[in-house]
């Protein structure tokens, strides 16, 4: 538990920290002679492999292996270890911070063919899935029990990989993150064990909960195989609303009182005025181009009922307007897919742009304060944005749309997250709600926790992790 | 990450596993000089602080420390690794599987003068506690915020220690454990620095998740001193029932099925017969002495009234009958008060006994396959017992009445609890839904867990307490 050695001052960019491992032949050699053609070097399958949607330009891994099960994993770990050479878990590749990005070469191993849903047991309401199961085809799998999994990042990513970032979406003000709703794991120790965590009991006080010590881990500790999550049944009605507000804070402002007053609100989103647009444009939607809360009651009849007469009077205290629902499951499903491709149909304003995303989450009563003053600082430096936020977590993030061949703008854009992270902060709140540290938030991670936690997190990566081959330079520096 | 060392066979009663390390004259005396009258070596006072709630006779800790501060916990966890002493962290003493007993020897650090309520931030819905702060204590100093902290273990237990052993208790089946109700720690390590883990954001993503580490952790990796929980609005209406059912399974059967059907339920609570009849004599109660579920539903008037008459329709079609309504505030204090004693009314069914008590958690689906056959095999075995449960989460408590004369009740009491952990586990269960494994447990959970998953508990065991000083000998063996 030393300090860690000293970090760059600005780590939110951030450059490969060591070079590469090399990955020797023999390696590839053994992996090819183990899964033959499921090991590929490629030039078109490593780049496939090297990127994710975050902005980082970093050379591909040397070799992806697609792994079948739990023992291909397995294998393929023992494989690397012995050679000492890192591996990353690949899923979706729908990670935005940088996190399966080969910073010091290695191999990829590929999940996405361990798509199997092992087990449903609807009447404990909980399913166990291989990792890389996505969030829909798991909700597609479970369809006739009359049960739902909540948690929705903007992508369809994998369950795997929404483990491994601890992510959420915009179920999670009422059911939670996946900090709440995974029960179990298998993971694929460093030494290449296959490891067991939790029971599907509901609670538990057993020794350490390494289940949540893996959860967000980010596969540095380990690569989650399977996974087993908690279900929900549908509620018995369901109902969707958007209201147009005067101003942003208004919106913020009603998002407040919602949560203070212990609505048990589904969903509550915030579009700003670019980020309706957008999906305006988009989704061919007619929506009210103004500030909006997307917002979604779950219940009886009678309850969502209540709930929504709560929340409209809220509103309307603050000039909310427009209240319209979305009575039919399609209705409802088409307000929500918009929502989901609200950072595609942004990036569709700007062509050729990327974005910058940031991901700052702070106590409630913070919001306002936190997110009208981003907004302020965005405005006055003139780059292009969009505003989407889980408000009701106390949630949003900034997109800056910035030209990738003018450093000067990624500059900038970079320089407006710093100054809103170190606002979070100052406000008790955090870096990143649900997109993880990854590379892109090291040096914030720092700033958050401080070097005694960080310590902490080393100490632990050193004991789990002693050759430091599980997605190494990811979170923090060795 | 090497094998544990094997265990004995049966290591559900527990000696101490090592010698007790010695403590030497030169850290008492160095105590005696940084705490002057704070740090006692009184037998009187070493007695208390070497016992809890559990049936172990073990010599207690060589002196006691009465801290008020971190800087308090700090120094003398400073003072004790100098000397590779084992420091035990004591709260209110409450705890029942021998936590806080110095089967190795050391010191006790007691942190009950620790009881200041630090922050209430009522429009975040979060409290900061000193670790000796008790549940009570906390929800009396939020009285007129509006707000409640709904953990409710039967001890009216000390908030670092319910997080220390991942507390639970009859209203975790609407609102959650300790694992959920915690959102960020100080911590003082084996180093005696002074570590903060998490934020006051609702959900993060920022890093590894330190604080469920130590959630659960049982003083073993560090001693949490300060914690910072979620509170809840008072629900607008409450309404408490009972309901008496012609069996256990009837009564279980209502259970399952209001979990499956999604009812939010705040309590469902299950007492035996036996309990039943404790509680009576007990409390002066005149509830039907029968096999009882005892509920309160929270909400709005509407919410509440919905869930009542599903819950009734239920209840009805398994048999159940006088559906008996608690409205007024002194009646449900007084139905759940009662409920709290249940385990002292049942010691006083057998004058000078003891209760061996059990702790299995299972999947919903489970409950009454594990409950009644463990009800089968208590009532062939002939020893006096009585039932309480928090059946909404699967979880139930068997308490064997045993004569602490005479070893052979204690063995036949020990040897059920073996029959239903076996049991739980193989239902998909766990060895303790809330009280942890201290001492007695430890066999269980290298059955619940596995070697692969102990190995890792241990190996970060090892990274953060590298002198095994801090509550050593319990959870796993060194």
């Amino acid at each position: 538990m030393n300090a860690p050695d000293p970090l760059p001052a600005a780590m939110s960019v951030i450059a490969p920290q060591i070079a590469p491992r090399p990955v020797p032949p023999a390696l590839i050699e053994a992996l090819r002679e183990r899964f033959g053609e499921r090991c590929s070097t490629a030039a078109a399958v490593r780049e496939q492999h090297g990127r994710d949607e975050s902005p980082f330009d970093v050379p591909p891994p040397e070799a992806v292996v697609f792994a079948e099960s739990n023992e291909d994993v397995a294998d393929a770990v023992r494989l690397a270890a012995r050679h000492e050479v890192p591996v990353i878990p690949y899923g979706a590749g729908s990670s935005l911070e940088g996190h399966l990005l080969a910073v010091q070469g290695g191999i990829s191993i590929d999940l996405s063919r361990m798509n199997r849903v092992l087990a449903v047991h609807a009447e404990d309401l909980t399913a166990t899935v291989q990792a890389g199961v996505t969030r829909t085809q798991l909700n597609a799998a479970i369809r006739d029990t009359g049960l739902f999994f909540p948690i929705d990042p903007g992508a369809d990513a994998s369950i795997g990989g929404m483990t491994a970032t601890r992510a959420s979406g915009t179920n999670a003000v009422r059911y939670g993150t996946m900090r709440e709703n995974v029960l179990g794991l298998t993971v694929v120790t460093a030494s290449g064990e296959i490891v067991r965590t939790g029971t599907r009991a509901r609670k538990s006080s057993a020794g350490y909960d390494l289940t949540r010590l893996f959860v967000g881990s980010e596969g540095t500790l380990g690569i989650m195989t399977e996974i087993t999550v908690r279900l929900y049944p549908h509620p018995e009605a369901i109902s969707a609303a958007i209201c147009s507000f005067p101003t942003l804070a208004a919106a913020v402002q009603t998002t407040i009182q919602i949560i203070q007053l212990g609505v048990p609100i589904a969903r509550c989103e915030l579009l700003d005025t670019n980020a309706v647009r957008a999906v305006n444009r988009h989704d061919r939607l007619s929506l009210r181009e103004g500030p909006m809360l997307l917002m979604e009651f779950h219940g009886t009849p009678a309850s969502v009922k209540e709930q929504a007469e709560l929340v409209q009077e809220i509103a309307r205290e603050h000039g909310g307007e427009d209240f319209e629902w979305a009575t039919t499951p399609e209705e409802r499903t088409r307000l929500w897919t918009a929502r989901h491709h609200a950072y595609l149909a942004a990036l569709q304003m700007k062509p050729g742009c990327r974005a910058v995303t940031t991901d700052a989450c702070v106590p409630i009563s913070r919001l306002a304060d936190c997110l009208l003053a981003t907004i302020d600082e965005a405005d006055a430096a003139g780059l292009p944005y969009f505003v989407v936020g889980h408000v009701g977590d106390g949630n949003f993030h900034m997109g800056y749309l910035i030209d990738p061949a003018r450093p000067e703008e990624r500059e900038l854009a970079e320089d407006l997250n710093r100054r809103l992270v170190a606002r979070a902060i100052g406000l008790e709140g955090t870096c990143t709600g649900e997109h993880g540290i990854g590379l892109h938030k090291m040096g914030f991670l720092r700033e958050e926790a401080g070097d005694g936690a960080i310590a902490l997190m080393r100490a632990v990566k050193h004991a789990l992790d002693p050759k430091n081959i599980m997605n190494p330079g990811k979170i923090f520096p060795w």
